[in-house]
């Protein structure tokens, strides 16, 4: 574990209360892990929005009867074999595959990626978490 | 000026500077001052999430050439009248209006009014966005 | 207004179903408008994330008590003129305004203004709508 | 593959010219595939804002070195046993893991879960995709 520092913040009263009430109904015990949460949050879009490495995780419903589609999914994902680091596929039902693909790289590039899956035909849904590697907020 | 109060957070240090440096970017003079917009962002998601009492400002483009858009458009505002606080009308071309419409109401209230000035035809874009008039943000 | 163009689509029976309800409650009484505020609204974003030449419209609430706080937002918005087509003020209540600054300009410098403004000590709240000035949207 | 039917919708020239090339960079090869999935996201919106049975993916970046965090993490799990289907670990680097926490049931019992997670101390990151199992988009 990181070394913590601590340092001191001034808020409104009324404001900090609200704050508080909040993050107790969010389960939080502890508030500067609710602080961290929100600067850890408010890093990950800088990261993403600057194209620095990145780890997403990109979900896609395709329906499998497709033909062709799961052959053509493999050929867009081996297009893009340095950034993906692993995949799961679960059965949602008779017709429905999610598959869900963890990806570490340029922010663009796994963009780019999630849009090539979404344009194939009889994938229902593609959507991309942004997560981060960046060492600081690690 | 409401009464501010202190209080202590720990950080591991490489977070601190992350955050230090993309705020001193943004022009933020005063860390307490970037905690304080976070948490303010994060609660006025739940205002609004929670169709509590808001403030909201709606953008509209559209084409005043359209026969009967301005009049549909009265109309759709006038069936609103209880939330909305002010307008305001931009020339921004020959074609093109770019509307601001100010409100204050139920979150539910002012997302329907979005909705079904989208829904007129000629109306190229429509946007809301979420403010406050929460008492403990202010 | 511009000249329409006919064309065909092809959709899943249940999916153009679920749609036309969905469009019937939000207002829509023709399904083409629906269509096309689907895919000007999908334009938008890419403009705004290739920082095109836009139309922004920044909510900003604050305190006026602020004392040099009303200098301080003069100060900013006179160093960004160029990208300020019209603003107006609205208060809100005995302490908070809300102010809506129309902007004309590139996506990047919009967000410039907005993220300077927000820095800015006793603002509690910015929020930048996306609009568009794109000729082919018009 | 579900019954299609086809219909015709009226667009200006211009914008029909801007979808069509920003869709072919996106590499659809089909404009239809593209509504499609336009329309499928603006329903998945709706599923999720009006709290009805979704699929949902998790993404959750943890620092495993926490004493006690595994446990909790466990524990937060298994009270929400009857909404996960599956999960996936993912090893980042010597310090971080990445899970993705596949689920399946009621958008704000997936929320919830998402939020006492993401109020663990030694949670990092907390992300929610949200995905589809409506029968219509299906």
């Amino acid at each position: 574990m990181a070394k913590l520092t601590r340092f001191g913040i001034a808020m409104e009263e009324a404001l900090l209360r609200d704050f508080d009430r909040e993050i107790r109904r969010k389960g939080y015990t502890n508030r500067s892990e609710a602080f961290r949460d929100l600067v850890r949050e408010s890093l990950v879009k800088v990261e993403w929005a600057s194209n620095r490495e990145v780890a997403g995780v990109i979900s896609m419903v395709y329906d499998h009867h497709h033909r062709e589609l799961v052959a053509r999914l493999l050929d867009i994902q081996h297009g893009s074999h340095g950034v993906i680091v692993a995949t799961q596929h679960i059965h949602m039902d008779h017709h429905n595959c999610l598959e869900v693909i963890v990806t570490k790289g340029k922010a663009g590039d796994i963009q780019h990626l999630a849009e090539r899956l979404k344009a194939a035909r009889g994938v229902k849904h593609v959507n991309v978490n942004m997560a981060t590697v960046g060492r600081g907020l690690m």
